[in-house]
């Protein structure tokens, strides 16, 4: 079977599948003049390799499975989803490795199928990425639920002095309602940072990564543990679907105040073609055109548009307020290619990044293009 | 198919390759007694690993395909080929994402068919370099016109400072003549640095690339834009090749002058064994030996000479010259399995790395030898 | 056929396999409090990707073969096997790359089938690693014969200021022997660092890799070559193993004495369950149980104990001396898939890891658990 690249199946369970992915960016950030020149520097329009992975997928008799994936686009390694599966029964997967921990909607939907470039602001903010870890998933009919124990990213477990670790869980309800699909859904992590990791710093991109400017940026010294919490609700059927998240994110310091940040989003979007979008099992999905290239037709566009909110202040600490509102086009042409563009407007309050010497507020427009093709 | 590894075809245009390439290098470079501390260390013999390279080629419905491919060589992650290809008509092609821009013959051919185990001096000393950017090619039944926009490589684009973007066409014309092929083509580089790099470096390795040693080297200040002019010829016919380009590189400055550098080579080869130079499209291709390893023979062989020459001497920059005699044998047993043996003689005048810390004018030896395979 | 991942098979020879293995660690050390700052942030719980290999093998038509293959586990890239292979005949084959040089039983065999998580300490300070060279095997009936020049690890080459070189052989004699296999062999290295490299340094994990402390190390300056003798003996039959080795290392100094370090190990294993330990042309290999998880049953366990003992002290050298006691426990639940518990005692003499800044004579304990897959 062809999946972007073949699948190759043998006999007892046997299967294997090559992975790959480019997302090629172009973005621009105008800001106000008299930012200071190192900000200034990182203004104007900018390209990069977003992402480029390179990896494997297979399964093996007796209900073992694989995953094998790196992220080349730094012209660097970054270990991606690298781990091994084991079915306990149809419903039950154990995961051993470096994965997502059980973090919301939008995280857990893969950057393949994300309605913008980038995810929500808090996402990046609040440190979600991969990690060492072992995890369960239970998937029901209409019940998503999941929980593990993790250690930290592979990179940061290169020292030996890291002894961080964490527990997240996730539960989604997922029924049928009103002739669609709704996602209700709720996380929490905790993390220790188990007195080898002393300072967490919090920031963000403004809309686009091409940029390495943060206009919001927070560092909680003196930090001994996070706790966070989100809430997923998104309502899916045919074109149109909505969703939305919020996260908060309460950092326990000894001898100061323990701030409590918070971010989210709301977002809505339609197909302009007579196409469905793609949600299963608690994430979104491949959106398959009807008509693509392939078929002789001109293939799927859906228009998103979003409110995106994020507060990094709190308990003396100032990294900065921002909200921004953004819309973006997706066009697929066919099932594995895909081009974005999508816009924002984003207004920064008590940034630490300062106009003038002084002026911390302030509005900044990002725009971003995006070519993607995976297998 | 086999092509190295195997080709997987599917319905409706679904295609799928792996890709890997290795090149193993040893050679030595003789120069004067006399040179600096630093400059004698890179002499005498070194290994290398020259090129390895891993990666997949496909296609899929509807007229897209891909290239992704990396060089692991020097135990980084070095971006090749990475790109999304669209086929409009049989005759044009558009490309997006790292690759290399239109410049000339030698370049353009693969590292894998080159006649020498390194490409002419001005190739390395003009920053020739695989770029992000769009491409479009338009290959007719003796014509090859190519012609896109670029901004810098991948590792450069790493930094959001880097502005530069450059506009590059070429144009082949590659007519049947005296029972061979012709090749004449020109190439145009136009390069603007928009203020976010100032200063570009020329520089040349002694003919191979084991050795980290520069013989020339030039760097220009105060540059805001290059114009690069490319002419290329050759002649192709059975057993026997000539070819020759000639490359002028000119550096717009603010506050100097404009210096203009060139550099170029002449050549000659022919196939000891009753085999053919395989020549496509405007670019040197796969030799395939008609008595091979895997036929009971042993192959073909290829002796080729070649004269080179580098000048980064003007305008008031004094970054040396060079004329090299080079000879080059190549075995190749099978198709996807060759062995160079090459020895080069180097003039060096006005070098900047000195003998007895005064002279920039002797000579260098420069051997090597490269067995390579791929698929 | 499917070997972990599918082999594809063509006529005339053509043959291509993709490779991968992950190798996930936790492992957790305990020593005696008082030790300094930065070798106690070393102890505790640690967790780790020990191995990420990613690569291809492949055969080609007229004899050649090859393996590419890289170690992407820290986060960067280590070249590991990669090398082109021709077939002189049935018995004879040359490999040209990356690879490793002729040393003894344990390290020839794939890290994939040691007995325990980690090899034996002298094994990693002895600096044993593969090498880019030339080697040739003559495999017989039961005699396997290896011999070959090598340079240095591709990341050393990277500076073409090393000029080392090692010869490397190593002879196996393997007769059946009272119903099983006896291995009897012997290695010899001699490498020259050509006054490129001067000193080389010998150290020593407390036999989990997971922890970067040393509690041996010992730097040797002025030093020119070495020279390194290794003697091995095996004896396997059905469920059970007997295996030893012991490798003296020497290294010639200019205006110093000559020091020659000792290291080995002797171990005895058994399967638990009615599996067979698998020995094959002088190393261990893939152990396949009878009963696994794709058959219904619960896979092959093995019982392992070792005693490994390295003596860093030699001719006014002080790097130390330890003895370890180790048990190991290997679950195979198929044949891809396995999980390694093993535990370690060390008495460590003369340690520069001081307790109290004063005493290096103390005891450690290692725990450590893997889990491995591989296609």
């Amino acid at each position: 079977a062809w999946k972007g690249a073949p699948e190759f199946k043998g006999d007892n369970g046997w299967s294997f599948k090559p992975r790959g992915r480019l997302q090629l960016d172009a973005g621009g950030v105008d800001a106000p003049s008299g930012l200071d020149e190192t900000s200034s520097n990182h203004l104007g329009v900018s390209t990069e390799l977003r992402r480029a992975y390179l990896g494997f997928d297979g399964t093996m008799p007796g209900g073992f499975g694989y995953r094998f994936e790196v992220d080349l686009a730094n012209s660097s390694v970054a270990i991606n989803d690298m781990y091994l599966t084991y079915r306990v029964n149809p419903k039950i997967t154990l995961a051993l490795g470096n994965q997502k921990p059980n973090t919301g909607l939008e995280d857990q939907t893969s950057d393949l199928f994300t309605s913008f470039m980038e995810r929500a602001a808090f996402t990046g903010a609040f440190g979600f990425e991969r990690r060492v870890g072992l995890n369960a998933q239970y998937l029901g009919k209409d019940v998503v639920l999941q929980g593990g124990v993790f250690s930290d990213d592979p990179n940061s477990l290169n020292s030996d002095y890291d002894k961080s670790w964490s527990v997240d869980g996730r539960a989604v309800y997922m029924p049928k309602l009103a002739g669609g699909t709704l996602h209700l859904g709720g996380s929490v992590h905790w993390r220790t940072l188990n007195d080898s990791i002393t300072t967490v710093t919090y920031q963000s991109r403004p809309f686009v990564h091409t940029t390495d400017l943060r206009l919001l940026s927070g560092g909680v010294t003196g930090a001994t543990n996070e706790l966070g919490l989100g809430l997923e609700a998104a309502w899916i059927k045919g074109r149109f679907h909505a969703s939305g998240e919020s996260y908060w994110q309460k950092v326990r310091r000894t001898g100061f105040a323990d701030p409590t940040f918070n971010g989210g989003y709301a977002e809505v979007g339609y197909m302009l073609t007579h196409d469905e979008t793609a949600y299963k099992n608690g994430v979104f999905e491949r959106i398959r055109p009807h008509d693509g290239f392939d078929k002789g037709g001109l293939g799927a566009v859906q228009l998103n548009v979003r409110y995106d909110w994020l507060n990094l202040n709190d308990a003396g600490i100032v990294g900065g307020r921002e909200q921004t509102a953004g819309i973006s086009a997706i066009w697929m042409p066919t099932d594995y290619v895909r081009f974005i563009l999508n816009y924002g407007h984003i207004w920064v309050k008590d940034s630490p990044v300062l106009v003038n010497g002084t002026d911390g507020t302030y509005g900044v427009d990002s725009m971003g293009m995006r070519a993607q093709f995976d297998f």
